[in-house]
């Protein structure tokens, strides 16, 4: 292969900066809802999410929430947010199992809820979105992940979306305006601590 | 120097070895308040300890929050709490300015904050106690960090403590049941994305 010709180098480079300057005016724009992912093997992740929907709610921001989890684990959050009406609170269907023995049902489990998340980002009707371990669902193929950046891609400019979970998949991070990774400094005695209610779930 | 005596050496280790037990037994007590720290330089620090309150809150638990920060600064995450009762809300005065101006002044403001932390600690009427951005103030040299290990030590033990902020002590560290570094994946946009109401603050 020979070397580019270099005026279309030169207009390569161009274009490339102007996209570049492009997505640094759109972010330095205040009214962009920004799209943050909360991922890595510490903890965290999901509770740093609910903090970001307290700020909101202190602003009196709506809020949705959908919780990629089994619907029948009673968390702290869901029993707190759900009483307040500021906030849309879903949790993924009971039928959900997490254990693949029926898969499919658990894939149309996990559509369902994502369904609901997308509404909510293309409604306008939200300032925040959070989909909480969305990235595990993703990560067990019961969501594609072109959905995903889709209906991210399709939200309402104004709404900010969290997005936690473990293990979260580059093409989201590509995506995402901010990622932050969340590590467990190693501690000797971690392997003896129980979780506990109030403070892990 | 010699080497150490050999039944010496054995008695250290069986001394060491049961320190190390009767430690493990003590965190798996389910009523043991942990020591968390929330650190490092990327985001979700202190919006993890307020997932953490509404956790705790969910459970019908008493909390009390200290915030190491300039007590002008509105947050969403103090409009939305002090209107809770299950939540005791305290700001560093007013008169704290982090710019060192006055170091006396601000000394005087960080332990007073701290002494009602302290208070609320070893009162055993909170589930959890979150002193929010302490490391900052412990940093700074503001506070002692033998005085707030001292502090956590007479808390009254089933309280639970978050203590959140960059560049955590080592000394804390060790003295934690749990340290979690928050980092930021970066990103090259970044610099272009201010703090937003609702998301950061």
């Amino acid at each position: 292969m020979s070397d580019a010709d270099p005026q279309d180098h030169k207009e390569k480079m161009q274009q490339r900066q102007a996209e570049q300057r492009a997505k640094v005016a759109e972010l330095q724009d205040p009214d962009k809802g920004l799209v943050l992912v909360h991922t890595g093997p510490g903890k965290g992740k999901s509770s740093s999410a609910f903090g970001v929907v307290v700020r909101a709610l202190g602003w009196k921001q709506r809020v949705g929430v959908v919780q990629f989890i089994k619907g029948k684990w009673k968390t702290g959050e869901r029993l707190f947010f759900e009483q307040l009406d500021e906030v849309t609170w879903h949790t993924m269907g009971e039928g959900f199992t997490w254990d693949t023995q029926d898969r499919n049902r658990d894939i149309a489990a996990a559509e369902a809820a994502f369904g609901k998340a997308r509404e909510m980002m293309a409604s306008g009707d939200y300032d925040l979105v959070v989909m909480d371990e969305i990235n595990i669902a993703i990560r067990y193929e019961y969501l594609k992940i072109e959905d995903v950046i889709a209906g991210l891609d399709a939200r309402d400019k104004r709404t900010a979306v969290v997005l936690t979970g473990r293990d979260a998949r580059p093409e989201l991070c590509d995506y995402a305006d901010l990622v932050t990774e969340m590590s467990e400094v190693k501690h000797p005695f971690k392997a003896g601590i129980k979780a506990q209610r109030g403070v892990d779930y």
